[in-house]
């Protein structure tokens, strides 16, 4: 299908450095990362109902897979995640995503458990999204590129396990919309999952969320600089589209008690207002530096893509409207986390699915974790959660006949 | 100060008709509101530390004062809400903002009481805002318009109620903002309102609704027809950043459980979800509509205005930090209310100023009322708000000594 990683590695790294790359610069903006490449003989069948004839999977590796190769591990990553988990990233130069849950010792065990995350499919940091070139008009893809689901995502990731010759994984886990594609591997490929970790997420895209995210699609849309998604063509970007986008989503991000907390209505270095239109409160502040920090890293058609992906995502629709039939007969083994202030994905989406893998006769924990930090939990320090995580994957690992873990 | 209501309604047909008018068009978009003006000699001094010379007050009015002027109910309108309470909107052709609450018959009813409504300062529809002309330059004010705060909006209302004869309201009311002038009203002339009915408010903005409103200010101020504010002048409008805005606003005043209600995850006219960008979900189509037609009717800049002055809102902290203080030794009755699907002004909000209000020894009743419409309840059909209303206005008016209300 592809040739060895190491070699598509030096590939991507010398096409960065040519200059006929640069329409697709986002696509070469991470040569660190290993990629997959599949070609037309292995097209990926899109929901859409369209084939994707070629396709490159960037991902990044944590840990040694063991002689039966049983210990891995997959990492679902979040709306504007990306496959550095827990290694330095390229672009922000900041620690991974997950760094607080994946490391040596830490909950997802890197001494243990050979842990592969990838870019998801439609994003923009080395998998195939809108900013790649098209392989029609050598073009980026912009709006030609079609649509993705969650299901996609997760059908390239299955692809991205064959190429790197892993059966059956250990566990998959991820948050938010990593979640989702936890949910939605358990439900395609029940016999490739020993264990799901799905945190703070939904079977479905609520109203208010899909409401959210046509703000910032509008947001985007709307930035003159965005030209019907030709701008990287054209030579522009629609980076003030896509700061208040990013600002509008980061909001839903925290809770209001953490907003509190962190800024109350503290005014930037001044006592008095200034009765003007700078950022006077230092949460504006904070705010504007989201924005102005993500536009350095995302791409915005792939934010037009992912959170579409999110949209459509119902589980339940996809299976006769009835959740519990997308686990019925499963054996693998479910997770669940809710935070109690996370009003994005609030604790009574994760019941909805508790409810269903219940009613499958599938085997469920779930702890509803209390925190005052909103959605954006799941990245942070929550040591109930790195409690939960490890003490689950432990268990797991024992089911599934691994080693126990060494103790030092 | 001025020449009588008759003379400044004239005046302002005659205004809105002459070319030379073209740049100051919202200030005289509503031809249909009597206008009061305040020139040099009675300037409104605002908190920003300057001067307005030259202030025009468009207002509307419902019922008839009776012969001791002691009926008369001020109410307050919202962020994006202007003079047409219980009117004609003639912007919009829709019923006023507060069509359920305010009429003959109505919980304040117009039959036995004399109902002021005016247009904010900072506003656009016909109150003098950034899209007024400054008297100096003879163009729009653009940003040149000093900040305005809801202390300042509260002084400017008190100059009318001079102006129209009204030395002691009946009632104060308004929800959401129009709460806040009511508690301001409360606050810094105590002498002058007998009864107070602040709902779905707060005694200051949080960090969470300062972060939604900065996001839509920076959706407008993104735009690039926003033009430093010069709009105006230059002949473009930046209404593709004030949708944006006004969508991200519309989901904060509606709850998860309306939209889910309302919406779900119906797709528009479709089985089928179309793998596009155009409003595939009637949430969608719904909030973009919300965006388009809001646009007709307000004034970018005075949309930057008016947020700005909610954010600055914090009673509290002009009190010494000791929210009682505000309305220590106060005579008035406060009446409240809150509605428990409401999250940006929670009942929290309100419980906040009851105790302060307790603490001073204030009058004060408040109920939380049952909802699942979100902020915007204040503006529905609320049969509990009604009764609540209704028996408050009956008891303070027989407290205030005006005949019982007639019963047919």
């Amino acid at each position: 299908m592809t040739s060895s990683v190491e070699t598509d590695v030096a590939l991507s790294a010398a096409q960065a450095a040519a200059p006929s790359a640069a329409p697709a610069r986002r696509e070469a903006d991470d040569p660190h990362s290993p990629v997959a490449r599949f070609g037309a003989k292995a097209p990926l069948k899109l929901d859409a109902g369209v084939e994707l004839p070629h396709l490159q999977i960037a991902y990044q590796t944590y840990g040694e897979p063991n002689a039966a190769r049983s210990n891995a591990i997959l990492l679902c990553h979040a709306l504007t995640g990306d496959q550095h988990a827990a290694s330095l990233n390229p672009v922000t130069g900041k620690p991974g995503w997950w760094d607080t849950m994946v490391g040596p010792g830490k909950p997802i065990d890197t001494e243990r458990f050979y842990v592969i995350c990838s870019n998801v499919l439609g994003g923009c940091m080395g998998t195939t999204g809108p900013a790649s070139s098209s392989p029609v008009s050598g073009q980026p893809y912009g709006l030609d590129m079609p649509l993705v689901t969650i299901r996609d995502m997760v059908n390239a990731q299955a692809m991205l396990l064959d190429h790197l010759g892993i059966d059956q994984l250990l566990c998959v886990a991820g948050g938010s919309m990593g979640g989702m594609q936890v949910l939605q591997w358990a439900a395609s490929y029940p016999e490739r999952v020993f264990a799901a970790l799905p945190i703070a997420t939904g079977a479905r895209h609520s109203a208010q969320n899909i409401a959210f995210h046509e703000v910032g699609r509008q947001a985007v849309m709307a930035d003159p600089d965005w030209r019907g998604g030709r701008y990287l063509a054209e030579g522009v970007t629609p980076n003030r589209g896509l700061a208040v986008a990013r600002m509008a989503a980061h909001i839903t991000y925290m809770s209001d008690q953490s907003l509190h907390r962190k800024f109350g209505r503290r005014l930037q270095n001044r006592d008095m207002p200034t009765f003007g239109f700078d950022a006077d409160f230092q949460v504006e502040s904070y705010l504007r530096h989201q924005g102005e920090s993500f536009v350095q890293r995302f791409d915005p058609n792939s934010y037009l893509y992912v959170t579409r992906a999110m949209d459509y995502f119902d589980l339940a629709a996809d299976y006769g409207g009835a959740l519990a039939n997308a686990f019925r007969g499963s054996k693998t083994r479910f997770c669940l986390a809710s935070f109690t202030s996370d009003w994005l994905f609030p604790t009574e989406e994760a019941r909805t699915i508790v409810h269903a893998l219940n009613a499958s006769g599938a085997s469920v924990s779930f702890t509803e974790i209390e925190s005052d930090k909103g959605h954006d939990a799941f990245l942070l320090h929550e040591p109930e959660l790195f409690a939960i995580a490890r003490g689950f994957l432990d268990s797991a690992a024992r089911a599934f006949g691994l080693p126990p873990a060494r103790k030092d």
